[in-house]
């Protein structure tokens, strides 16, 4: 650590300071002063655990807000857990630190991860904090709670099925774009908007658990939706086929697009969007619709799902308008 | 990444390749296809969660064996998880992959890792592989399991109650020595067999459960002895009295240390040993020797406990073989 006057405090007190009081209320967690968390699952209910890491210059900028690293390292998860039919309440937290961190940093971090445990419910209940020589990076893993056997799978769309997706689609690909410069006539509000969409992920934690006896399948769309709906079509032996004028767009995103065919193709191939995208079947419209409106989270019907031919056909087709096939270049993206 | 020959396959690829596989046989994984994964505890028990991520040139070196890295990220959660009275069965993984890694380091890494699979009877069952500019870093997330509302804490110990340890203390300090060449007149045998103990911890997970009924406090040596001690002392707002000749050496730190004071100082002070630390009233010394016996690891006391005069008095003796207190510079090692 190079300035004295900014040094970290030792491991031990840096718990202390930043951490424990974010286990307040969650016994197992023990103020963070054990080797280790205690979770004792609802009887009739089975544990739904799910990791996810991120690391500075590869899915944040050094330049963001603290607050907003936190809660996005923590809403990545809370999104999985939530698509899976999960109500979560506790996550575990492996913090590496470059030397360059500073107290002001770690104490907007921890507030970060303080107002989403207001809004969504959870605690840390364990971690690790650790000095790196490389960037700093951020494991997060998340609990929740689902009835026995019940937790939804990707792997039970059937033929005839309807797809749906909660809120909108494109945005977060949008606001990068947006952060980059590459939207120059878009207004204020709609910028504005549409990158508070890639910062700070909307985990549907509202819509998940309630999916419970609707949806035959479930994913959380991180990868982009066509990539995500092949995953479906994939482990659900099935093809999926999306009209892309029911694909729904903020305001925003449509100000920003404007119909134009290329970002369209990128916004259903980007990803980042952390909204649930699931299969019913049609009889269930009118449930899906009661939770929509209870939930106060808008769900489109996007397509639906037909028999594939053979295990090399369990893919995605987007119908343009007219309903021919549309080309998307990219499907998706992986970390790699 | 710079060499085409060595470039790692896409994300799915490479947890399709190299780590599905250790996800057999674990339903709740669904083979690492899924979103998360399912826990479905044992009625009457409690899960036991425990994170702690590793840096390569923090935790180890970049020349070390992918397998031991491997084996020593998993085993250091493996020893929280087995000293807290649990029994561990299944694991999660991020890692952070910097742009040179090769598909021969991931092979012997996932090797490693199978390895302890078999032999600590543990499953992978979600995970995450990310890019990263900086140091190979992974973190491990463990999972166990205890009868419920009986996990031992580090809050338990009673004034006169023995303190015991498992196996030998400081073996991974002269390990770690060793390897920088500070120890010259050591001879090979000796050298080896401390170095292995640095690079691969062993788990007590024979002895932990088998402590439920028996121990009143439990730590993981991690920090060092005395610093440890000094959590389960300030846990149980009391004082802990170690005789150093009680301490349990092998027989290659006896070689080495040589009765040499300064180095034993170290030796009790530094870290990673992952044996276990529990104290136990004296009534149990007889069960105590039945669970090394079944075991076959050594269980040593080492001192005792004792009231504190204050809060500010919970803290740790150290007496020399003449019973006068023993002077230990550094009380263990924290990551900053």
């Amino acid at each position: 650590m190079s300035d004295e006057g900014r040094q970290l405090p030792g491991e031990f007190e840096l718990i202390a300071e930043f951490f424990a009081p974010l286990s307040e209320g969650y016994p197992g967690a023990f103020a963070l002063l054990d080797d280790a968390a205690v979770i004792s699952p609802t009887p009739g209910s089975d544990l739904v655990a799910k990791t996810d890491a991120i690391v500075c210059g590869v899915h944040f900028h050094s330049d963001d807000p603290a607050d907003l690293v936190a809660r996005k390292a923590l809403r990545v998860n809370l999104s999985d857990i939530a698509c899976k039919g999960a109500t979560a309440h506790a996550y575990m937290l492996d913090l590496m630190l470059p030397p360059a961190t500073t107290r002001e940093w770690l104490a907007e971090f921890a507030g970060g991860l303080a107002a989403d445990q207001r809004e969504f419910s959870v605690h840390l209940i364990g971690g690790d904090t650790n000095a790196t020589p490389g960037p700093l990076t951020i494991a997060v893993t998340a609990f929740g709670e689902v009835p026995k056997n019940q937790m939804l799978r990707r792997s039970g769309a059937h033929p005839g099925d309807l797809i749906f997706v909660t809120g909108t689609i494109g945005d977060a690909v949008l606001g990068l774009k947006a952060l980059r410069g590459e939207l120059p006539n878009l207004d204020t509000t709609a910028a504005t908007s549409l990158v508070t969409r890639y910062h700070l992920p909307q985990p549907r934690t509202d819509v998940g658990p309630k999916l419970l006896d609707v949806a035959t399948s479930t994913i959380d769309i991180s990868d982009g939706l066509i990539a995500d709906l092949e995953h479906i079509c994939g482990a659900s032996k099935s093809s999926g086929i999306v009209d892309i004028e029911k694909v729904p767009l903020s305001s925003s995103a449509r100000q920003a697009c404007g119909g134009d065919p290329g970002l369209i193709a990128e916004m259903i191939a980007g990803g980042d969007d952390y909204e649930i995208m699931f299969t019913a079947p049609t009889e269930a419209a009118c449930k899906i619709d009661q939770i929509s409106q209870a939930s106060g989270i808008p769900i489109s019907a996007i397509g639906h799902i037909e028999k594939s031919a053979s295990a090399k056909t369990n893919r995605v087709t987007v119908l343009d308008p007219g309903g021919k096939p549309f080309a998307v270049g990219d499907k998706g993206w992986t970390h790699f």
